[in-house]
This record gives C-alpha cells, structure tokens and sequence, in this order.
C-alpha cells in the first residue's frame, strides 16, 4: 500500500522506515512543515516524495500522523475531512485532547489512537531508527470507536514490527503515561537546570559525570516544541505526579537534614520495591 | 604482588578481577564481614583466599578498601595501625570524612584516597564485572599527602585500567559529586517512590514503562546501606543541590499550571544545554 507520513521526524521516519522493512508500505509519501526535514528524509531514503497533504492523502491507504500532540489535534479533524476509505492513525504521547476533537467527526472510524512506546532523546529525520519499534509497547485507544477495518490494519502493522499491543481507553493512557514517562522528563529537565545553574564549572561535570548522571538527565535532551504540548495537554494528571514527586523530595531532604538514618533507609529500601516491576 | 581487598562486592570484586586481568595481582586475599559474600567471591573466582584483616595486612603489599564510606573511615586507620611498608587506597564515593579520620595517623602517607567513578545498580560479589573501569574517569585526591611510591602504584594501576585520572581534593570532591552523582540517585529513589505510592495498577508500570521511564528511575535499585553512609557523610553538600533541584521542579509546576507556555518551553531549552556537557 502507499503510506503518507505526517512529520518525518523522529517517529514518523522511523515509522517509514519500519513500514518499508516490513513489506507493508511500497511507498511513502512525506508530509511535513519544513522544508528542510523534507530534504533530509528523501536524502535519508526514509521517504519516496513529498506533497501537499491533500495530495497525499488522496494517493495513500494510510495516513501516519507524528507530529507534536498539539499540532495533531488541529491537523487530524483536517485530514478526516478529506478521507474517504483510507486509515489514519496517530502515534502522540498523549490521548485524550486529540480524540475528543474528533469526536464527533463524521469520519472518527477511520482513525485510529495509538502510542507506540519507544522514542529518544533526539529529533528530526537524522533521529530515525531502523528497528526501532521492535519487543516495545504501543497502546491502542478507544478501539471500540474505530471501524474493524482500520483497527485491523493497524494492529498488522504493530504486529509485524514485533509490539506488543495493549488497549488503553485515552483518560488511563494520558494517567498512567504521566507516571512512567512525562515525569521522567520534568526530573530529567529540571535536573539538568540544577546541575548547570549550582554547577560553574563545566570541566568538573564533563569529567566526572558517570553512567548514573548519564541516564538520568539523559532525557534533558529532548525537544522543548514536542514536551511543552505534551505537558499542556496532560496538565492534571502531570501536576498530581509532579507534587507527589516534590513530596517524596523533601522526605529526603527533611531526613537528610536530621540525620534520621533510619527513616532514609525506610526510603531507599521502599524505592528498591521497583527492581519488582523492572527487570 | 599480593592485593587484599576489603569488601568483595561490586566496586571490590571488579577491582579483583581487573588487578589479576592485567597482571598487577598474583593473588588476592579478600576480607568480608560477610561469610557468604567470601564463599560467593571464591567461587566466582574473584579471590584466592579469605583470612582476617591482620593477616591478610602482613601478607599483601596493597590492601584496597571497598565497603561503604561510613565504614571505611572506621576500618582504614585501623588497617593504617598495623602497615609497615604496604600501601592502602580505598575506593569511596565521599572523600572528605575519610581524609579527615586519617589526618593525624602517623602512617598517612601509605595511604592513597580514590574514587573510580563506576558502579551499577547492583551489589554484592555476583555484581561484580570485568572490564569496569575502563575508558572511566577516577579521582585521585590530597595526592601531596601521600608517598610518592604509593601515589606511583596507585596511579600505575589505574593507567593499566585504562581510567583517567583526575587530580581533586577532598572539598572540591564531594561538592562536585553531590551534583555529578548523589543528586541522581535521590531523584531517582524519589521517583520510584512516587510512582510506586500512585501507580497502584503495577500491570500498568510493567506494560508500559519505556526506555525513559527505566533509565531515570534504574538508579532506585541501588543499596540502601551503601548509600546511607555517603548522604550521611555528604550531608551538606546534598543538602544544597536537593534545595536547588526541588526549586527547579517547582518552576515547571509553577508554569505548567499556569499555562505558561513561554516560560516552560524557556525552561526546557536551558536544560538543553546539557547536551554541550554529555554526549
């Protein structure tokens, strides 16, 4: 089939090149804001030509949407508005704004929510993967909305890069994805901040940051455009994690400052109850 | 020549195995409060014998402290009680304290303060690896008041690991640590916290933790006793990096709440900034 991917950045282009690997799409038509990116994906392979999106939505089976959440609520009603049988999937980080703008679209069953759970710290065509997506988690929202058509389409393609798909309707996905990921970003953020603001001199970070540090500002790195819309449209749900967080913190600190070791101890040895979900 | 090590677990037992690998140990003698970290040691291979720490003092010519850092400032000036010609390093995450202990012991100068900056999540002899420490950084520290024959097999050593060595004193040390590496694991042991005292639905962590989710939060395994002590003995220091880090937070909840888009995003882009200082 012919695919149009909309944002070949990080996701879309690793999409595209997943979607190739695996014999699903011939082609793939790009779709993006710059110019620039456009470039580079043709240049990178990751794209066979560039279009309008009213011209490639006319040519596709498929329409990829990867672009940050915000910009996808507004881009989506668009794009059902011109589909006829095609599919059109989404791949944001958040659920719930980009399904309730759509609603009511007389077109909602031929799109399908979905979160493939894998990213990195970078952005643009140059970030794209090859096999990316393969032995992760990619979640499916509100299936029931969606016609049997669409959501079987979208689960092949899951399938055949080797996900494993979950449902989620979009209110638990937005909630449980402010734990395990957008607060890992706002520690990483704010971590980094603390590190450069007490931290003068560059040369000690540089030579003594070791493989802790490493990971967990490691996400620091990631694109502000995409985290703000991300934040902004999870807002409740990453306030309520963000202040709990902010309270473990200063049990730490209040501990800390008494010297009350046994407490502290409490603490890590309550943190070490995570070893039971990671590997 | 003949090494003790002191403590054969993680940082103790990669020690042994990288001082036989590259030929500076013919044997190793291991001292261990515990019984079972020594039987584990032997069987792996890690150690040739155990004995007690007189005897293991006469027979080596280097003894290499690894235990947590509160024990390390009482044990190192009573193996510095019974030295003669050896040299003794230890290989702690705090410096300051143990110099301290040591300042006025007539044997000072057989002793060299370090700290390879390495370590995992894990602990005890089964977590020790082979090839650790190289390409890593380590800190040598007070290097004036040391020997230049123990400075000289210290530093021989490390070469042979293969580390670069940094020249720090003890101060400058722990303040640079606080922010390069205790500040991470408090954030990480916090968020584990966090997730685990909100996320009741565990299935949701285990299916949809991603890559994010596991580097900030792997830091949240690590040993509670071990970590204690350096806290306890970087007290100040932490203190003072937990304040700033715990502010920072409370900016992006302070802009997520209002909706400022501005000044989240300004946030962010100063964060950025790390990628100029990591890879």
């Amino acid at each position: 089939m012919i695919v149009t991917v909309v944002g070949v950045g990080l996701i879309g282009g690793s999409m595209a090149i997943a979607l190739k690997e695996h014999g699903i799409a011939k082609k793939v038509i790009g779709v993006d804001a710059s110019k620039n990116h456009l470039n580079e994906a043709k240049q990178l392979g990751l794209i066979d030509e560039s279009g309008t999106l009213s011209y490639a939505i006319k040519k596709s089976d498929l329409i990829v949407v990867a672009i940050p959440v915000d910009a996808a609520t507004k881009v989506i009603p668009r794009i059902l508005d011109r589909v006829t049988t095609q599919v059109v999937m989404d791949v944001g980080s958040t659920k719930r704004q980009i399904l309730e703008a759509i609603a009511d679209h007389p077109k909602r069953s031929r799109f399908v929510g979905s979160h493939p759970m894998w990213g990195t710290e970078y952005s643009g065509p140059k970030a794209a993967q090859k096999g990316a997506f393969k032995g992760k988690v990619t979640v499916i929202s509100d299936r029931d909305k969606s016609d049997s058509d669409a959501i079987e389409m979208v689960e092949n393609i899951y399938r055949a890069f080797e996900m494993k798909i979950v449902y989620m309707d979009a209110t638990d996905h937005d909630l449980h994805t402010a734990y395990i990921s957008h607060i890992s970003h706002i520690t990483s953020f704010a971590l980094a901040n603390t590190v450069l603001e007490k931290e003068k001199e560059k040369n000690a970070i540089f030579d003594l940051a070791s493989a802790g540090f490493e990971s967990t500002v490691r996400l620091a790195k990631s694109n502000p455009t995409m985290w703000l819309q991300i934040f902004m449209q999870n807002r409740e749900n990453i306030l309520d994690v963000l202040k709990e967080h902010i309270s473990q913190l200063k049990k730490f600190e209040t501990y800390i400052k008494k010297g009350d070791e046994k407490e502290l101890k409490h603490l890590m040895e309550q943190a070490n109850k995570i070893r039971k979900i990671l590997k």
